[in-house]
């Protein structure tokens, strides 16, 4: 009747909290441990500020944090880290070593060779990464938020049609900056058109996600990006404006096709955290919008409106948003976990009973 | 001693009020008349919901709305129109047929052969297109106000380096759309990607302000620019992002130079309107941003920042900012009435005095 | 297995399309039409401009609206409004002549000496009111949104221990004003601290729905209200602090216990609507919030918070908030029908067959 | 043609940066020092994220922030102190007890016997009690940014009519709570009823500065004021809602024509801050508003409206609204200590040269 027992990393910031929302009532995992250097010993309720809409159960408030040191191996199999890009990476290379599975959502591994860059929808070959990976653990990692969402946007023409150039605009929400993050004296009626490291990201990223897998490594794909970032006054939600240039010429009718018809394999279509539409196209003029779309697929789809191609057949103007702390971060890792444990690569608990999990729809191949 | 006897046509509107603003304290202009169709008989402190930080002057707020037939050529003989677009074409052809010089914010005429769309520091010489227009009075137009924004920040690349493709993603402010215009419950925690029309115009209008006079008539720049525009819960203020490729390579230095160096020519510059500095180069990383600097230059300057430069010197990027109301609309409107007026192109004012007028700096050519 | 059909009036405005929300999947009534005058012949999907997180039904969206002229006893017995007040009394009056029960969150019938204002939860003995209504239908209204959420905060209180005086300030949201209505020019960065009627409807409705039913009349409660009304740029939800001034001393923790205790009686707590909990006290320093606590009891509990007692037991301060357009509006209208009904008051529907209804809960004495 | 040197400390913060903004270019005081522990060796340009409108003049931006340890009597004789409360008070003491002047913003001394709570045009007499303070220094507070701008409206009232019960509820601005202060996420689409301290302030401090001086020493006045305070996403402006109770009757008119009569007498209406009306009336049905009117009087002035007076002619409701970093906090700091220089208060600079400063309005006396 178990369930694999996980904790989260920075567990009270913007995209911790993510994470223990989701994984509150996860029917594969077990949230048995927040981790918080800063508050340790405190509970978790007195600990957080907490942000999202669903309530926080009561059971999880009323855990204490512990250090990371705590992590008992025994307990748990899987970490989840929101820790800040910059700290993250040594302790998640730790924590691998000591055998635990962990998904980042940190900037530190996006790019070593042997980790993952994943959305399983796109790239789920990539996870045989893992494999090169020495130790008894292993670490995946999922990108940017905002990478994320235009990478999801994209990978259908990108199969369909090949996508050369790429010039993106972000209008990014509040909470991809953290909590407490942005001053509300610098945002209101204002936006502020920089984040840092952003634009680095959003062009290198995608490229890793979107390339091939070949004697055990990844070729980037020599797609082309360039973006400029902004903040602006939303809570949560991040929208991309695209203006990418076809390798080969498309009607508009092919390419909300190749949108229309992005559907997960029924490997992935299986997973918990899955939308049964990764991509949600929109057809009013003026959509999408963060308040009103970044919630689809329980915030797991992203949303794609304005399309407009040139008449040259390869000019795409399109908008894509997506929920920034949700497939953006956590959303996305915690898929990421249950995409591994579904392929059989997670360290079993202890204490799993076999015929309960595989009911829960887990493959037989893990027991 | 008498300054040239004026009319604003929707005076009760977001531009409207910013015209009402900038000619209620004119050295050369006297606000004379105020036309408003559905409000006329009411005092305009009456009929308007004042936007502007700027107090209104109680006596104008004591003035009588009068309908566009009470417009009497003896007392005024330049009418600016924020009258809404549709509606206004025909109106200002009647009113140029009658003798009015109507220098206009609506869309209609702007792409007419014969009328400039004017920026004094970028295409003086297009003023002389009205003498092309048949009749006793004119028609001068300004661009959209994206439109304004974006054609200042390129026109010094445009002379220096050449532009050739443009790729731009506006995040435009709320008065943009009038008042009351954008509902609140629509833009609070949130972004609307849509604005009808705008893109349209941010692709066409750059072409003609940057296009060459030859044999009286505009030969537009072949300039191409794609645009997706936005709006934000941002009160005043349209920021630009922009991907810009040179037609010749440039370094890094000379492209900032190009926005250093570029003035006013001194004709210009003596207007009062008139910034010192049209383009204001903000050195911050995450500058320009609407709050701190739509108020530059008076509202008359946009500024520039976050400019990179590709390694190939070609393609570069950048922001601009401008207030749309002020540069983006009335402010450039009166500007180009005060340009017009420098260059002698006005029906002068009956009962002007040379003398005063001209200590007030007004040119002799005048009188 | 019929339900009782039911139409909605105004469907489009900001409170209508909460009817339409809370009734397109309600379990005892069907919403079978949606009335609109200046969009009749449209879709509502096409006319309306959909504001509630809870995505439109396509079936709804579907359904053509119809004029007032269209309504079919025979199809509809129940009849919701969210006509703007002022226009809805006449056309709620003949609709109740013609038969229909009218459940109204308009301002036009609240204060006529046989339609009860009711809250099930406080005033259920009001509802017989309706028997002094002459003719075949009824009208039962719903209170002012901010009177509502101050009525409930104040029910326990006035039960235990008695009020007799209160001032109040409230901070009332976005969706108050309806749709379009509050232009986000006048309300980003800014409140407007008045609300056109609201004050004179807080010092009056809570009188009587507090008053005491008498021979058949209400005699309205001496309670004195005193209030100030303000707008604050929030989407949702009204927080109205409260000073009042007990009629007789009380500990905290009586207070506290007062509004602990405080449930529907077993009759209203099986009607789908009703929350387990009218209020949720919260304990926290600073709740509660518009945005972190609207929701609770799905918008249909008001929050009461920051509880603070002067030493002579009888001054009492705090602060209560809720959803504006769901317990102060449509929320509560539906509750209403839907006690109605559960009293046998409702007029039965054509084909409604009595063991299906009665086993979704219905009362037996309906059938 | 000396001015009197002045520091400010605690420069980079929201209070801080109004102090320099107000100090920067004034007409008896020269800014030469701006202090900050954390941020001692920058420039005053590199550490601060500049908020006010008014431009950071270049000079000001590049002085080097020094720490408080190297304020020199020979420069400076003047201390402004935008100090955190707790921290602010012995520092304050130390350097009155140096000889400096200081004019504190914070909370540590403002109940101090000795120490006047001082606004120049209410309660001029108290700045008597410094004389009792020992030392060659000197302190002066100002009130709660809340408490000044209900004193200020209160004042006419007070002498007029009496008040006897006042019951509050603040609406709050961002930069009340400093920067970054409040987060983005905490106060988009939200309302926060909670801030620290606030009420009890609110409580005590009206009556200090509305008390009598007796004998040396303050007799508080016995007005009871209650408050509930909240804070909302309005970037600068604190509104007040206030129901007070008249100690005898009065008329509509009388009310209105006390607020309308308050001036300041002539000795303060020469000192450079202060505004020529301390209140400012607003006759429109839905004014002040924060936006709107908190630069009324150049900030200097609170704004009074939405009068209602009950029939008794004693229950009096009205609105007032005060820019709070202004007239609540650095601009009343700097008026008082104005009127400190004007009554010969203040240590004289080293190298003042009396016929000058007298020339720009400092009376003769200073000399």
């Amino acid at each position: 009747m178990s369930r694999v027992g996980v904790a989260v990393l920075g567990a009270t910031g913007a995209v911790g909290q993510r994470f223990v929302e989701r994984l509150q009532d996860h029917p594969w995992f077990e949230l048995r441990c927040l981790v918080g250097d800063g508050s340790a010993g405190r509970t978790y309720g007195e600990a957080v500020t907490w942000l999202p809409a669903t309530p926080l159960k009561p059971s999880v408030a009323a855990r204490r944090i512990v250090r990371i040191d705590d992590l008992d191996p025994r307990d748990v199999s899987v970490v989840f880290s929101a820790l800040p890009s910059g700290k993250a990476g040594p302790i998640e290379s730790l924590l691998a070593a000591r055998g635990f599975a962990v998904f980042t959502n940190a900037r530190d591994h996006r790019l070593d060779g042997d980790v993952p860059l994943l959305i399983p929808e796109v790239n789920p070959e990539h996870l045989a990464l893992v494999a090169r990976q020495r130790g008894p653990g292993l670490i995946v990692a999922n990108g940017n938020c905002s990478a994320i969402i235009l990478t999801l946007g994209l990978a259908p023409l990108h199969r369909g049609f090949g996508v050369a150039d790429v010039h993106v605009a972000t209008l990014q929400g509040l909470s991809g900056a953290g909590y407490p993050g942005v001053s509300a004296l610098d945002i209101v009626d204002n936006v502020v058109p920089f984040i840092g490291g952003e634009e680095e990201k959003l062009e290198v990223e995608p490229r890793k996600t979107l390339g091939v897998l070949r004697d055990g490594a990844i070729v980037p794909d020599g797609l082309r990006v360039q973006a400029t970032c902004t903040r602006v006054a939303v809570r949560e939600g991040h929208l991309v404006t695209v203006h990418a240039r076809l390798s080969r010429q498309a009607t508009l009718d092919e390419v909300l096709a190749a949108w229309e018809a992005f559907r997960p394999s029924a490997e992935v279509a299986a997973l918990p955290s899955a939308p049964a539409r990764p991509i949600e196209l929109r057809p009013e003029a003026d959509r999408p919008q963060p308040r009103r779309d970044r919630d689809a697929g329980d915030g797991m789809a992203v949303s794609v409106g304005r399309v407009r191609l040139d008449e040259d057949g390869r000019g795409l103007r399109f908008v894509v948003l997506g929920h920034n702390t949700i497939r953006g971060a956590a959303g996305q890792s915690v898929l990421n976990a249950e995409f591994a444990l579904a392929r059989g690569l997670l360290p079993t608990p202890r204490t799993r009973v076999a015929s309960a999990a595989s009911s829960a729809g887990v493959p037989v191949a893990l027991a």
